[in-house]
């Protein structure tokens, strides 16, 4: 195979002040060189998550200073490696790209990745276009049933439930014979995970709201809740879990700090924790990682698919994310960086 | 001995709805009758303490129908017993109340106690006037220095630190090594800790304080928070805690959420639970129980010493509250039932 030439610079999204979309540019920047243990990719495509929009509100867990790349996950061709022994074993492959906020991010025509969890190897079975969107929702998703298991839950709580991630969750905990309370704040989301088979969807809008989450907790024995919302959302979920619950925060789509009632924690022994996936997949080995990855492969044209709504070139980035806030569910908006 | 005569009337604090102080009443009640494994208690002494506070407003973890008779502890002399083994063990004894909720409170003449872990025997050496104050605070701060130790804890941030209880956290923890960060938010508080002879106290008015807190934390590794005042505040811990750390809540001086921002939840893997003395107590065996009570009244002169500013016959009892509330630091308000 011919080694594809390298050009000195490429298109890329830049992040110039905490903003939000509003501090986007897109910008030529020099093509990055892979250092030790890291591969450069070519990028194929690369979605916009919300955890891309806390990065561009710099509210993420890490905050480069600006001017700097953003962009969670993508997918690509290795095209280049630097010294070290995992960058051989990945020359020339289709990979999926986590960003670990050290180098710049996925909204780039190229992006370096590091060989240690930052890069991680399409099936052949899997195309670009969906391994684009492989790592971040499916691994999470992933995360979520095993944590319920792992816990001896039969029923856990959603919130945001109508996400892309929400939907996989509901799959698979269908597969696992997991009960979810969908918490969702808009009827055509009802609707949504209804027609995907969800049994119990609740509208947070709805005036009876309170107690049917209440009534829903108590009858199918759930203590665990995954919170993607935050703010007063949180407290409605603590007070409707039986004693004994938790509620596990992973994204905070209200950008509200979540309100916690003392007589929960105090009272009702309830407790507020959070999740992060990067941190979640490093406390594994490699191993662990390598079958939760296979398997997770083996499902993204089912339980972990994604329903992409629409592609951009990678110099409309800007109205793309800017299309994303004003309505995040209905499928995700996937960037092509090279065409 | 000859059986003291019990009255069919007595003398009680009555709350008739929850509005706070404004709620109480001093009124003639029927003298209790012990039931089953319960026992009648002559009262001797009864203070007011925060939770007591918390129970006139309706936000305690217990919340009987008014009107009721409230009062979280107390001491007196056990003058009959109902049925059940326990019963003829107290016949007599000088004894410390733990009000559980299910029968009326302390604040009367005489309070019916339950002798599965409602009543305590009073050590020869500790006065009743002493044992009246030696359940609640000594043995929650007791509890606090064995959650710091068993996980491993060699600092811990104390908010109203000021407090009875936070000053025997604070003696007890400094004879086993443990550095204690306070947080108070008066001068004259900082100045009663150092006096007292603590090292670290800090003022959360100060405009330096969250700066401040921050290094405190991380120059002495403190993960571990007990936080009584919740709201804000409770933001303001979890902040300056460096990662992997736990603020536990125990009451809401604040009477606001604690207020728990997803960043600190999600990427610094911090979370927010509660401690309630009656279920850690209830979680632990007879035997255990029984030791922490012993080596806790050998300390009820020294380490868990309450200070007691005023005295007052239970029929000021309402005047009596309204001036605790107007100044809770400076040594509890004692209630004296029966003169």
């Amino acid at each position: 195979m011919a080694q594809e030439r390298i050009p000195d610079e490429m298109i890329a999204v830049v992040l110039h002040a905490y903003e939000g979309p509003g501090g986007l540019r897109v910008e030529r920047r020099p093509v990055p060189s892979p250092g030790r243990d890291e591969v450069l990719v070519k990028m194929a495509a690369s979605p916009i998550n919300p955890s891309d929009l806390a990065v561009l509100r710099g509210r993420y867990g890490f905050r480069p200073d600006p001017p700097f790349v953003p962009g969670g996950e993508g997918s690509g061709t290795v095209v280049a490696v630097g010294p070290g022994a995992m960058g051989r074993y990945f020359q020339g492959s289709r990979v999926a790209c986590l960003w670990d906020g050290r180098r710049d991010g996925a909204w780039a025509q190229y992006m370096v990745a590091s060989t240690k969890g930052g890069v991680l190897p399409l099936s052949d079975s899997v195309s670009l276009e969906r391994g684009a969107t492989s790592v971040i929702n499916p691994l999470t998703a992933s995360a979520f049933i095993e944590i319920t298991k792992k816990g001896g839950h039969k029923a856990i709580v959603l919130s945001a439930a109508a996400s892309s991630l929400g939907r996989m969750v509901n799959r698979l905990a269908s597969g696992e014979g997991i009960e979810v309370i969908n918490v969702v704040r808009r009827d055509t989301q009802v609707e949504l995970l209804r027609q995907q088979g969800a049994s119990i969807v609740l509208n947070s809008s709805d005036s009876g709201f309170d107690d049917a989450l209440r009534d829903a907790c108590h009858q199918h024995d759930a203590h665990l809740a995954f919170d993607a919302v935050a703010g007063e959302l949180t407290a409605r979920l603590l007070r409707a879990l039986p004693s004994n619950s938790k509620v596990t925060v992973f994204s905070a789509l209200s950008f509200e700090p979540a309100q916690t009632p003392p007589d929960q924690l105090i009272f009702e022994n309830k407790c507020v924790d959070g999740f992060w996936l990067g941190p979640f997949i490093a406390s594994r080995n490699l191993v662990q990682t390598m079958l939760t990855w296979r398997r997770a492969q083996k499902l993204v044209t089912t339980d972990l698919r994604t329903e992409i709504r629409a592609e951009y070139p990678l110099e409309d980035a800007p109205r793309a994310v800017e299309e994303y806030v004003s309505q995040m569910t209905g499928g995700k908006c996937l960037l092509r960086p090279n065409g």
